[in-house]
């Protein structure tokens, strides 16, 4: 049985440094674990949240409850939710990490040097991870499971309005790391829905290796300008889809119309179309048709709009608006040249594709493009830690000093 | 010839951030020059600084004659000292950039998914850098050649006292990158010894992707607490020598000895000695008497001492301490475990070894020490990134976010 201490919550500075300090020890343990150890926790945990279903369900309606009075909209309220169907996909989560491989202590460019002396890289675990999030009780179980495969103590700070739900899980995820003789502290969630904890575990550099925020901007906004402590942060996806001067056409509109509406919620969807001057003429009206068709609203620059009746008119706000939407700006440009300066005028670095049969153009812009994920001939939609075979995600970084994609 | 437009350094956020703007700009041409190109200017640059020579120690004896009237002391005076000899020496720096490989477009990982499609990793730039680092104006070439061979535009920030001598260095940086056809704001040094410009240089998140500081600890501190942009940060060397129970002994003291006294000053020589209890009968007498024929000062624990009496009384801080000196603190461990333990307590996260002959020991040692190197019988002294294949370095981090050696 799990000894339970109940936190002191009034004195938040130093309940928070508990908690790090907890997770700093509990990272020593987790960095040695084995790859069997961390599977048999993720498969305990699976089960005690199943076993706990019944508690879970209570206490997420009493978040519902609340975020009903509260006055929470709908779409909150969905994400809120957690019904069987929800725990079904968390359970299978789990099981679904602790089917990846272990990427801690693989080693890599191991090479004798002139010394004699013989040199590689091992991975190894960031060590105490805070992850700060909205109101999702889902994203506790996949964060948890992350950072539990990846050998990382973690802090969870989810939004207020899904505290009883993020408890109630927490408590199935201590149970099940004690099944499987992992440290319970190994993964914590703030008690306390008080602001000052989110500015402790923003600025504990003595316990907290790195803070990933999830969720929309303002929250990493936020985070990024109080943070004391490194983030990865998963910020916009402005992705472009240049279609250059010797594009395959029916490629050209394929990966158009795929990366515009296979689904238009994600960061990885396209959000402006850049065309070649040359082959604007041909290339634009069957394709400004197909999108039309879908139900894509278009909004375009003056040539384009010449060449496609039903483009409207793009302001200089749309060439950097990240839609998330049934809605595309599009902007006929001289070349390629110009195709790359106005990516890095208003790209998000996230990820840019060129449609083209050119080697040198594509070596171009593979080179002078500089976004997480730089494309020829895909569809960005490819921009996913599992398409790239680097395991599940909790997001795609656009930051500089960086993982790509914060895989498994 | 360089058109040199005086800046307004009266308004010290808009000249920085006018500096930045002009870094982003030449860090786009950096990034897509080729390796012919970026070569060409380092040799310019080794050119126009011998052209240049007489006005740089005219420029180097005005920080000198101000030094010397400021007071600084000896060893100051030195750093800050631009002799023939060092300026032969930055020289000769440019040209072994120069022929290193260039670690921009690397394309590594290259794969087909199961998908269909291919996909890899690039080496990228960081994009635009800032460096802030003491009086010691052979900074100032050695970052700039770092980072024009990584592609990335730079900023440097050196210590007031060498402000004429980096004026006069960036002025044969410019010249020769404008001889090669690169921008000339490729390498900008901060013509104002204001300390605004470094509050501006840390917070100016739209322009700088990530700043190193170099130096000592108090500027490092500084500069993590201040920054508001990434920061690559080398911090202290305290590095441990583990010798284990089944350790080969003339490896042991043969480590121990080249680790400890091969230099003094430096981050990764050892600065504290860790021996199993079961050999330390055997190897810390002989081991101690090499140490102290050197002129190096033991300080150790009760059972250290009780095995050789010239050893001196270890405090609890002594633990902790980056001596930088002929000292070098002794602890019996009772094994493994309790080494490292004792690591994970007082050590820094550099570079920590353990001498041992057993298999299991030394993975186990490599998993569970949590430092940037972790070694099996070599000296520490092989923690350096010319002896790891990876090139020139500024310096190793210790982050948990990092690049373990920025190399060239």
């Amino acid at each position: 049985m799990a000894t339970v201490i109940k936190p002191d919550l009034s004195d938040v500075p130093a309940y928070m440094a508990g908690l790090g300090h907890c997770a700093r020890s509990a990272s020593r343990v987790l960095a040695a674990a084995d790859t069997a150890q961390k599977n048999r926790a993720l498969l305990a945990i699976a089960e005690t949240i199943k076993q706990g279903q019944s508690d879970l369900r209570g206490a997420n309606d009493k978040d519902m409850a609340a975020g009903r009075e509260k006055g929470l909209d709908a779409a909150l309220l969905d994400r809120l939710e957690l019904t069987d169907s929800r725990i079904d996909a968390m359970v299978d989560g789990l099981l679904q990490v602790a089917n990846l491989s272990d990427p801690v202590g693989a080693i890599t460019d191991m090479a004798y040097r002139p010394s004699g002396v013989q040199v590689g890289k091992m991975r190894v675990p960031l060590g105490v991870i805070g992850i700060i999030y909205e109101s999702r009780p889902n994203v506790t179980v996949d964060a948890a499971a992350l950072c539990l495969k990846s050998g990382n103590a973690v802090i969870l700070r989810g939004g207020s309005e899904s505290i009883h739900s993020n408890l109630a899980l927490a408590k199935s995820i201590t149970a099940g790391l004690e099944l499987a003789g992992l440290p319970a502290t190994s993964v914590q969630v703030v008690a306390t829905a008080d602001r000052e904890a989110v500015a402790q575990l923003l600025t504990m550099r003595e316990w907290i290796d790195v803070v990933i925020p999830r969720g929309g901007k303002s929250l990493i906004e936020r985070v990024t300008a109080d943070a004391r402590v490194p983030v990865i942060k998963h910020l916009d996806g402005n992705c472009h889809i240049y279609i250059d001067d010797q594009a395959d056409f029916d490629k050209a509109i394929a990966i158009a119309i795929n990366s515009k509406t296979h689904r238009y919620g994600v960061c990885n969807a396209a959000e402006s179309l850049l065309i070649a001057n040359s082959v604007a003429e041909k290339v634009l009206p069957p394709l400004a048709e197909a999108l039309l068709e879908k139900g894509v609203e278009l909004r375009g620059c003056d040539s384009s709009r010449q060449l496609v009746a039903e483009i409207g008119i793009a302001t200089e706000q749309d060439w950097g608006t990240e839609y998330l939407a049934p809605i595309i700006s599009v902007k006929v440009v001289k070349g390629l040249d110009q195709a790359i300066d106005h990516i890095a005028t208003y790209g998000s670095g996230h990820t840019d594709v060129i449609v083209t049969e050119n080697w040198s153009h594509a070596q171009r812009f593979l080179r002078q493009v500089d976004s997480s994920s730089v494309m020829v001939n895909a569809s960005s939609r490819f921009a996913d830690g599992y398409e790239y075979g680097l395991g599940a995600e909790i997001g795609i970084s656009t930051d500089r000093i960086h993982v790509g994609v914060l895989s498994d």
